[in-house]
């Protein structure tokens, strides 16, 4: 691809020396991005410099781009899904070199702790997920604007920005023959969807599924779920445009609460499958959407997936009888229990042999000076994914 | 055994005719039993008459003597571990036949429905759990008192009677060769803990277990995990006594909550674990003791497994964030997703290959006119299990 060609025209100039460049700092909790220039200095030890190709933007973006106290902080610059290739290392830098195409992730893979060395473990112990603040390791940040102030990272990625500085565990190496525009889908919420399904879930064969949200994620889990095998893939959303876009992925039957009458949705569900599903999926980030999934659960081996996020205060209640007798396992998903080293790319691998379908996630594409158009999309429920492009040599196909 | 003798002298005599003989009735929550003569009708179709050999007393015995208000019921004859042998039977029973050594288990097991056809469920839909009201499937009791009087059953066996009527669903065909004092521990409790560490958690070799109460549940948890390899297991319970027997099942460390000063258990157990246990077992019935389970269970891949009977009205309450990051799952436990009729014969098996440790459980005997004692003995914590006999033929050991 051309970007690596002009990477080698740039590294000698930049290497070991702060680059100045574009980026979209966000001043203060839901006000429009503003594109100014900052400064990036160079990546230290165990960092990488990665220069931007382009980035989508997520829900999670929105949710600490509204948030007017901690653990939100600005300035900031937003975005953690995405896809660049690497400008520059720092010092113990072995993994990945200069023009490598990578995919930042904000789930740290150290590759030394005993999470990282442990199949059955995502949640690194030496650096703990944490979306914000997200300093890197020796707690000072890259970015400074152009006054001198030093600007925020956001969840150890900060993609909204021509170059951002990673830390190695957040990168991940993959094939560059996969679409930039696809590629980034990967950093975030569609691994999150395909991997609750598979790893999470461990969704099999001839099964239902209930997905309470038809955002990205709850498209992903229902992308991962067919390719399962499961049968009957139930979509639940107040958007009705949502089953159009669901039809896609694979959901067969949807629901739309407004629809329901009187007749509450988990016993509609359980009417469409034997007395609930055998696996449900809260992609919302609502408490009560969580109880109604587990609600609807299939007695005996249902399980309950919880991948939405919501506020940390908020508290999910059960009966303690009800989850003893029956038999429902309550478990969240984070990044779909996915490793990101070793699982992104079999994901990239996935696309390219046409299993995964990740086309159809990408509805909008803006250049990078229009970012804030991304955000309207988003929030009016317009977008599933939208796909912010950071050089005009590489314009958006739409 | 003699049982089988002394059954084919009564059989001509009892078959299809109500039996009179001694049950231990509950007339009033929390009043001691009385020694009353009851009339047995004779086993409808689908139901087993079953004359009781030894009968031992579980916490949820107790659980409902106490219980002012429904679900309990009264009067009841309680009692729901033990074994017994055919009496005679019902029409349509194919299963067992008079002279078959028999454990009448709680959980129904009817091998016709989508439940009972799976192999990841022992949660029947034909015939849901319920332990009280509990009345055979044609809604009418087996039992009347000397005043003509109708008794309730318990838990669908009311093992506190010479002579029971179960349904067919509900009785598991055993080896003979197994001690009665050892097979009626089955029934219940003993299952149930071995279960939660085989089934429910599926506990691995070399991982670290913590058990919340080690009452007789709680000691065959850690039977369970020791069989499996589990190389840390920690006990918690504020009798300091369990230790001693703790030990004989495999318990490898102690804590009592009272010793631990300022500091609380869940950082004890922190301590002692790679930040917390692979698997965390609740079985005091406690929602905080539930919630200390949660978050004294490991990061990445701990599963908290409930197994304690609390009130229905109780609430579990955990964070949506903690669930959503830690990647902890909560699971209950019944009867340790064991399937009575498929998993009941393989214990008593291991039982008698010298694999599973059944004889310590068994730290009191008492004949049946002393059965007030064993409620005595294990509400004042003295006793893991005490085993009650019917007959003064088989008197009890010690």
């Amino acid at each position: 691809m051309s970007m690596s060609m002009s990477m080698e025209e740039e590294q000698p100039k930049s290497r070991g020396k702060p680059i100045r460049c574009r980026a979209a700092v966000c001043r203060k909790a839901g006000e429009p991005l503003q594109i100014e220039e900052v400064e990036v200095a160079p990546p230290k030890a165990w960092e990488v410099r990665i220069k931007i190709i382009c980035t989508s933007l997520c829900h999670t973006d929105v949710t600490f781009w509204k948030m007017e106290s901690p653990p939100a902080t600005f300035p900031t610059i937003f975005g953690h899904e995405a896809v660049g290739v690497v400008e520059s290392v720092g010092e113990n830098v072995k993994e990945v070199r200069e023009g490598d195409t990578v995919i930042p992730v904000l789930l740290t893979d150290c590759q030394d702790c005993g999470d990282c060395n442990s199949k059955k473990s995502n949640k690194c112990s030496r650096f703990p997920f944490m979306v914000s603040p997200s300093l890197p390791r020796d707690g000072t940040t890259r970015f400074t604007d152009s006054q001198g102030e030093v600007v925020n990272h956001f969840a150890y990625i900060s993609s909204f920005s021509e170059y951002t500085v990673v830390d190695i565990a957040n990168v991940t190496k993959i094939d560059p023959s996969i679409p930039p525009n696809r590629a980034c889908l990967l950093g975030c919420g569609i691994s999150t969807g395909i991997g609750a399904a598979w790893k999470t879930a461990n969704v099999e064969a001839g099964t239902s599924v209930a997905i309470f949200g038809l955002g990205a994620i709850g498209l992903a889990v229902a992308e991962g779920a067919g390719i399962r095998g499961a049968t009957k893939i139930i979509g639940v959303d107040l958007n009705p445009e949502k089953f159009e876009i669901g039809k896609k992925f694979g959901v067969t039957d949807f629901i739309n609460p407004s629809d329901c009458g009187n007749k509450p949705v988990h016993e509609v569900i359980a009417e469409m499958t034997d007395g609930g599903a055998d696996y449900c999926f809260e992609c919302v980030g609502s408490t009560s959407v969580a109880h109604q999934a587990f609600a609807r659960c299939r007695k005996g081996w249902g399980k309950t997936i919880l991948i939405g996020f919501e506020m940390p205060s908020s508290q999910l209640s059960f009966s303690s009888y009800e989850v003893l007798v029956s038999g429902k396992t309550i478990m969240g998903s984070l990044l779909g229990d996915f490793k990101p080293k070793t699982d992104i790319p079999l994901l990239v691998k996935s696309y390219l042999d046409k299993e995964l379908r990740l086309d159809d996630f990408v509805t909008h594409e803006v250049q990078f000076e229009d970012i804030n158009k991304a955000f309207d999309l988003l929030i009016s429920g317009k977008s599933i994914r939208c796909v912010i492009w950071m050089d005009k040599k590489f314009p958006p196909p739409i």
